[in-house]
């Protein structure tokens, strides 16, 4: 039997969704896969942080956030950060974890910061420089450090994997790794952000934008500030991820044509019905055309993100709710998509624990 | 550089289109993966047979077949059934081959038997009970025969795929296997055959039946006796197929509650959009109503194709033309959709060519 130990950076909804599956299969792991996943690090911004090399109480670690809000002071777990007035002041607590506690993979899963990608970034950085194996839920780092944590992870012969940055748990990275082998993808479409996406089919039923949001935030899709969505910034980060990682781009979340659903109005949305269209956030990524006499191989890759009249028969239309879709072409496979179904957050959980069994496997 | 030696049985077009790919992807699959896959067999039951243990040229065989329409006789990988008149006598040569012939991988291409699976599953079970690994583009065997061959693979310690028998290369086995890991399948959905959504579809435009098979035949994708697809068999073999593989089912496609297009009227299209729904034939598995007092973990699994009302602004609505999707809900993953657009036979090619690269992987 083998032990794993994980440090989760990050405890909240996605973490504890993920904490959950991982005690329903803890047992499963260590007869289907011959190892003892142990998670000896939980770091949190605001409730606390629990360290034990041996393994934490997984268990009691969700009760503690759900029941008192944080971990308790007094617990032997307990973690006392000891450089907080030292040569390391100022640091966060999951920087000071992810460089000095014992554990073989970090999942990183802490608040996203759209516009820089940390502390993420320095987290995953940490773990690799040290030779550890990364997890990352969280899209900064894959939309603004990607190619520098990959190439990382390569020197040091570690794992670094990211499904969860894109809807969810949904393959689309390891679906491309696995079991696409050998195809060259040319083209993405896609429609990433649940927000843009619910607000716009809502107006389309001729319900006001304000209540429209109203209802998004009372059911929990909608930010208290919505702009990063409205104006499109949510689905930049998630279409430049997939651009960086299944086409080789090199680009960040600003290089994205951006344009957001801030400036559609009730009228273009209806006009749109009049030609028998719907009106999507269409995010889109290609090689752009070869220049003539240049080098094809060197063509750089071109997203948008933009609101797009959509024939109210193709698949995209009819992507609703708080679903999402990728489409792909390949070369070789032609163009498949894959939808994601209004998802709930187990999904999520789901995403960051395939990650975790597909580093067991490839151990 | 290991080598890899492959029996091909069946050259037709899906034969043809993988040994273009792999023509093509030789020397990357020796670069990445350290691997030289060379066919040393081609069995076909019209065309003759070319057997080389050291490798034959795949750029010959394809140009023999397409100009010349057969391998031929006086070429000196040209295989006489030296059986054909003595104990042997009426064995297909595909059989002997699978037989005697010198190879690590078998793969089975011969056109499809949908109410037997023969000769396919003698030529899986020849193969793995030599210790030969397995793959099949033929839905036949993993209709009628899937728990016996992989048992016997499982017991060989050899391997055994079959992306290819249900939508060409879209990942679907794969796909749970390598990116969905743990969860359960609980239900699936699909639009599975090409012929029956295509002449639906051109029925809702107005357009005579007559008129539909005609151009469904000019195109290639209605048989000359299309009964297979407008009776729901070919469906029905998939969906078999599928609840098998992914839900443990253990049935035939004679197990179907199966109900075709035949009895599908004009009418009753023209009656289905005034309601604002099409009728998809839909191919529908899912575990039956756990008895009262009963053990749920042996609740069978209950499987139906028949012509089905779809609201015209569900995903399933909008699968046009030759496309196919499959929906499956998992307990933690929720539900995913993925959807193949109008594939083409590289498609059929690329199939067989990513067993054949997993299988590359996992030895």
């Amino acid at each position: 039997m083998k032990t794993l130990k994980v440090a989760m950076l990050g405890f909240g909804n996605a973490g504890q969704a993920f904490a959950e599956i991982l005690l329903d299969k803890h047992e499963t792991i260590k007869n289907t896969y011959g190892t003892d996943v142990r998670v000896t690090v939980i770091a949190t911004g605001s409730r606390g942080c629990m360290v034990n090399p041996e393994g934490l109480d997984l268990s009691d670690a969700l009760r503690a956030v759900r029941e008192d809000g944080r971990f308790a002071y007094d617990h032997p777990d307990y973690w006392e950060d000891v450089y907080a007035d030292s040569h390391c002041a100022g640091e966060p607590a999951s920087v000071v974890l992810a460089r000095e506690a014992d554990y073989d993979v970090l999942l990183e899963m802490t608040p996203l910061q759209i516009f820089t990608g940390q502390p993420a970034i320095t987290h995953l950085k940490t773990a690799l420089e040290r030779g550890k194996h990364a997890i990352t839920a969280n899209k900064g780092p894959i939309a603004w450090a990607f190619r520098e944590l990959r190439d990382l992870a390569a020197e040091k012969g570690v794992k670094f994997y990211y499904e969860t940055t894109v809807m969810d748990g949904t393959p689309i990275f390891n679906l491309v790794d696995e079991t696409l082998r050998l195809c060259k993808v040319t083209e993405v479409h896609g429609i990433l952000n649940t927000t843009t996406n619910f607000v716009l089919e809502e107006l389309a039923k001729g319900i006001p934008y304000d209540e429209v949001m109203e209802e998004g935030r009372r059911r929990g899709f909608v930010e208290a500030d919505p702009s990063m969505d409205i104006d499109g910034w949510d689905a930049s980060a998630k279409l430049t991820a997939l651009l960086n990682v299944l086409m080789g781009a090199d680009i960040t979340p600003m290089d994205v044509d951006r344009e957001g659903i801030a400036e559609i109005t009730e009228d273009d949305i209806r006009a749109a019905l009049s030609r028998g269209n719907v009106i999507k956030l269409i995010c889109h990524g290609k090689f752009e055309d070869a220049p003539e006499g240049g080098n094809a191989a060197e063509r750089r890759v071109v997203a948008t993100v933009k609101p797009v009249e959509v024939p109210k028969e193709q698949l995209l239309a009819n992507i609703d709710g708080t679903s999402s879709v990728v489409s792909i072409t390949t070369d070789l496979m032609g163009k498949l998509s894959i939808v994601e179904h209004n998802p709930e957050i187990l999904q999520t959980g789901y995403g960051i624990f395939s990650d975790l069994l597909r580093l067991i496997v490839n151990l």
